[in-house]
């Protein structure tokens, strides 16, 4: 649809090199023509990880970022690139990148070290893409305030829903409607456990299975006590009520080996984030077998608003994984690209 | 999230005087203090339909507007503003209006009269809001090459699954992934008709019924010969893929009462467009019960995509009402005036 256009040059720090800072590095690799046909020319100057960076003023080149995606994990300072105890604001201060890319691990107490990368970032007037959902689910207002100020950009498509672009949807889509209620299943692992349970199996076995799986999280709090959803709801719910609640302000009942004894031939179990009327909630609730939201299986998500003109709209999709969160931080990237060539 | 902004001004001919219109005119003046708020100053200045058109330079007041919606169909022209014979063509030139809301009926074979509505509207370099699918679903490049040539803007969210955001979903939200296959009931008479069938009724039934829920097209074939979820799947594909099919080149199959015979305890028939491959069709296909878009009830509308990540996402959601509908054009108002507003 689009004639001729300008180039965008985009540096690019990348805060964190786990499951999502590797898959995001090679779906780079992988799109680069894709982006050079789109006119963005996209050059990595920076990785961290909690040892260190590595560091390519430069630009690392499409076989030097494969092989930093073979370093064992946190061995970023062991390569040649490496500086040990270089550290994400080292990086933005001394680099000055285009853009951030936090990938860092959520922390619900104190948000950090995602919070303090973001406001550095903010400050020297860098845009950054989340995947870490913590200083969103903590300080949304604060963040997107000191955005604007600093005429920044702050994209977070893959902190709910990675994948299924939902926070599209919401905040291009419903431009003049209310949304009167949410209510979703906004936590992969715990809709497969459940998914396990329905199929007759014990709890225990069910942890097991999804152990096995590689789907739960290193802190299994994060899934079992609701932290990953409930955080999901902040961020949908400010972005859609430009409200600043905080994950704290969610009521979370965890979901336990107790819920097994709701679920029979007729009813199932699905541990959902609920807003209502000013109200955030993450609990268990026995539901019919029949009802949508037991059609929703394994690690699938789903989120269900009803509007004020009575349609209820609901979008089904995968949750989190390496792939589709990488995905996710591509397009905003791309949605960077595109704001800046105006 | 914003501070003071500059305001816009728009004025507005309304092609099409019916439900949807009148819909349109409706939400217009509920929705007024709003748009204000968000500095949107909306004047209608002409309102036509098949017999003529109400005109009023300086833009009817909201009285005005709601004393208009309670005329008799095809009566503006007897109106104290009406002049018999005006014309969108004269109401384009005469007036030059910053926007066309085109929500004549869709006709496939001509795509007359919003074919010329819309080549006038962008060739006076009128922005564009469509309601009615028909122009987009013959000639979408050839429209879409001439709003560009123009610098007029081209919007349709409410002829896919209005009401339910899912045009910004793909148009935002899949920047960067490629999109596998479509599969969708993107019809809600024929899903209402099927959902009749297998809750026991006949066909001769099922159709009195959704008659008197007045959800039939005036001409049945619309709905039953599979034009208007043709119509939705081509503006779909051209949208994602940046091509030109027409709704001439999908392979319809009309729902006919021998789908009774298709319908028992453990399957049910859902009337699906799918694109797959380059191919385009609209067809009855038998699916087990159990199937996920055999959850797809009534007049409930849903669109499966499958990205190259695998990721099968799904939207649900009402498809077209006056209500729904004039909802979706009002979003993309305020999208035309964002753009305006830069």
């Amino acid at each position: 649809m689009s004639a001729k256009r300008e180039e965008v040059s985009l540096t690019l720090l990348i805060s964190g090199f786990g499951t999502v800072g590797r898959a995001f590095t090679r779906l780079l690799v992988r799109k680069r023509d894709y982006l050079v046909r789109e006119g963005i020319n996209v050059k990595v100057v920076c990785i961290t990880d909690s040892k260190g960076g590595a560091v390519k003023e430069d630009g690392f080149t499409a076989e030097e970022l494969m092989e930093l995606t073979k370093v064992k994990r946190s061995g970023l300072s062991e390569t040649k690139w490496g500086i040990r105890g270089f550290t994400t604001t080292d990086g933005l201060d001394k680099l000055k990148p285009d853009v951030l890319i936090e990938v860092t691990p959520s922390n619900y107490e104190t948000g950090e070290p995602g919070l303090q990368h973001v406001m550095r970032a903010l400050e020297n007037s860098c845009h950054v893409i989340l995947a870490n959902k913590a200083p969103l689910a903590l300080k949304f207002k604060y963040i997107m305030s000191l955005a604007k100020r600093k005429g920044s950009l702050v994209k977070y498509k893959a902190t709910v829903m990675a994948g299924t672009p939902l926070l599209d949807l919401i905040i291009h889509g419903l431009k003049g409607a209310k949304v009167l209620y949410i209510k979703g299943i906004l936590n992969g692992t715990t809709n497969f456990i459940l998914s396990c349970l329905e199929r007759g199996l014990g709890w225990d076995e069910a942890l097991h299975v999804a152990r096995e799986k590689g789907i739960m999280e290193a802190d299994p709090r994060l899934d079992l006590e609701g932290w990953d959803p409930a955080a999901k709801l902040v961020i949908l719910v400010n972005t859609i009520y430009d409200s600043d609640y905080s994950v704290k302000d969610v009521k979370r009942k965890s979901l336990t080996k107790e819920v097994v004894r709701l679920i029979d031939d007729e009813f199932t179990v699905r541990y959902l984030a609920i807003f209502e009327k000013g109200q955030l909630k993450v609990e268990p609730v026995r539901i019919h077998r029949s009802d949508f939201l037991a059609q929703v299986k394994n690690t699938y998500n789903c989120v269900e608003l009803r509007t004020e003109y009575d349609n209820v709209i609901r979008i089904l999709g995968k949750g989190a994984g390496g792939t589709e969160t990488a995905f996710s931080i591509l397009s905003d990237l791309m949605s960077i690209a595109k704001y800046l060539r105006g």
